[in-house]
């Protein structure tokens, strides 16, 4: 750190993203990406003509990406924004809504924290439940900025829409953000209640389900208003803040929907498949509704598990964190990876 | 803007960037992009295997291409960041370095003052001297985070080094960042004193020579610790803001650096013989170091200037502000574009 750093952040710990080893060698379950390859229409959209028109800026609007997104979710162009990345709407929800407190769970997405110490917002921690669910009682009528990750992450756990809808509902002088990166994976999507409440923002991502994690690409849906405050710091900060082939990549793959969809489909099969197979060697195993899993053994620490994983050429993303640290999350690779991890696994378990 | 908008942003203007029609029916002289289109190297790096590793997230740390930054401007990987374009740059440095109050010219890049409005930044701000020239005598000794576009938009007037170095040798207490968006058209590079001085941080972008404006690639050298201090900000916003798409292209583009050099060197001269037209013509025309001329005329206003050259399909940059209105801002073209540019301007001239 320099001696000109301002004094506010002289102490704030940042986010310490999973290993991205670049050598390519790992069965990598560790960062939640998709192991389905982008689809046929985003291929061809990276066409020369295309590449070569990143000599021009992009359109700051993203106007015919949002145009689509508002027609797949049902709702207004002027309902939708588009950022690189989820994490940076995250970032500038913070410092949109969070002036009178955030609050979130002791055990969800690392990265709120950070957030919260970069802007100096309090935050108000809720722990989980014993099983790791969300108490979702516990944030009514608070009247702070609340931040749900639904399905949450690492536990895979998801509240139900109508949970979600009281959180709404009893926070009218706050907003709430629902963050759905993980929503096509089996949970209710919270996008209908932005029509009813002026207070709900959604985010989503193309990382995950749909198999742009490298391109950045997020977005979300709200009230017009919401939008507004977004681009208001957009445009304060960054205002091409997304690539122009990645706008171009984005909608040739909600053209491809269906494609991304049976994808899920297939993650969400093998998924249940792993969990079966893990509870079968002792594992304990939440009832995700994500891409990846959350499971620990008696038989062994969290730790070792992820060292001997790793050892063997496969790479799990083990959190340490009192509650958490015996588990490990395992995103679902193809059916193929996923045979690979179970013998590995069980060549672990029994071996130890 | 929505009731819920922190207060402190409430009255905030946002930067206004130039118009970017999505129709290409114009000749667009109006953003400063390069009209020479990526190098083959770039087109080639845009692979379909490269596309389908979008799935993956990118490596969050740019490790190769800050390696071939390092190697073209002969600094250590450990004094070069990368970011979502130089805007991310300026973003996170007036966060890092601006506590004390920011330091900019009267006429600069716009987007100086919505940094410092956005963080609650005291803003200082020196005249340029008639010529529009900056007064580089009335930087020294200021300690406060100074910010200079060298060479400055939209006037085109480059400071020399040795007055850069005063400045930065006068100011020990604080960062004096150099934004060389438009260096390699003929400034010169302050990244040698990088090596000498720890409070000189130095920005550039591949937005402009280097034709990948859609694509968002800026970097910036300087010394390590600064460089902590701003990487400090990107992992507690958005540690995976460089697509990994466009580090692909950024490295290739620096395998192919002399294409761009060569592409400078065409744009320095059709910059020159426009300049020498548009004096036969009776504009004025300052001494431009960049790809774009800052050029006016006593015979018609600079917004009719616009109007008429957008009437014929061209657009070149009209900005406001009451020593400027009479300018209009023109983004150097291709040979072909410049020569019907002036057709255009003789006719409008002529016909007023």
């Amino acid at each position: 750190m320099s001696k000109f750093l301002n004094a506010k952040y002289q102490s704030l710990k940042a986010y310490v993203p999973g290993e991205q080893p670049q050598d390519q060698k790992y069965i990598k379950l560790n960062t939640n990406e998709s192991p389905y390859p982008p689809s046929p229409r985003v291929i061809e959209a990276a066409s020369k003509e295309a590449v070569e028109r990143l000599r021009l800026y992009g359109d700051p609007e993203c106007r015919v990406l949002r145009e689509k997104l508002a027609a797949l979710y049902g709702v207004g162009i002027e309902n939708v924004y588009t950022a690189n990345g989820s994490d940076d709407i995250l970032n500038f929800s913070f410092m949109c809504f969070g002036a009178n407190g955030a609050v979130f769970s002791d055990i969800t997405y690392g990265f709120y924290q950070v957030f919260a110490d970069l802007y100096g917002i309090e935050a108000t921690i809720i722990p989980l439940k014993e099983d790791f669910s969300i108490d979702y009682k516990k944030y009514l009528g608070l009247n702070k900025f609340i931040v749900i990750a639904n399905p949450n992450a690492p536990t895979g756990l998801a509240l139900s829409l109508g949970e979600i809808e009281e959180i709404v509902q009893t926070n009218p002088e706050s907003v709430v953000l629902i963050d759905e990166a993980y929503v096509d994976f089996g949970a209710e999507s919270a996008v209908e209640l932005t029509k009813k409440y002026a207070n709900l923002l959604v985010t989503m991502t193309f990382s995950k389900s749909r198999s742009l994690a490298g391109a950045r690409l997020g977005f979300c849906i709200g009230n017009e208003e919401l939008i507004k405050d977004l681009n208001l710091i957009k445009y304060s900060t960054n205002p091409y803040n997304v690539n122009s082939l990645t706008q171009l990549l984005g909608i040739a793959a909600l053209e491809d929907n269906a494609v991304y969809m049976a994808n899920c489909q297939k993650i969400i099969e093998t998924r249940e498949y792993v969990i079966s197979e893990l509870k079968k060697l002792g594992f304990e195993v939440t009832d995700s509704k994500t891409n990846f899993i959350f499971a620990k053994t008696n038989a062994m620490s969290g730790e070792k598990i992820y060292q001997e994983l790793k050892k063997r050429g496969i790479l799990v993303r083990h959190l340490s964190g009192e509650r958490i640290k015996d588990y490990n999350r395992i995103t679902i690779g193809t059916a193929e990876e996923m045979a690979v991890f179970l013998a590995k696994i069980r060549e672990i378990i029994e071996v130890k």
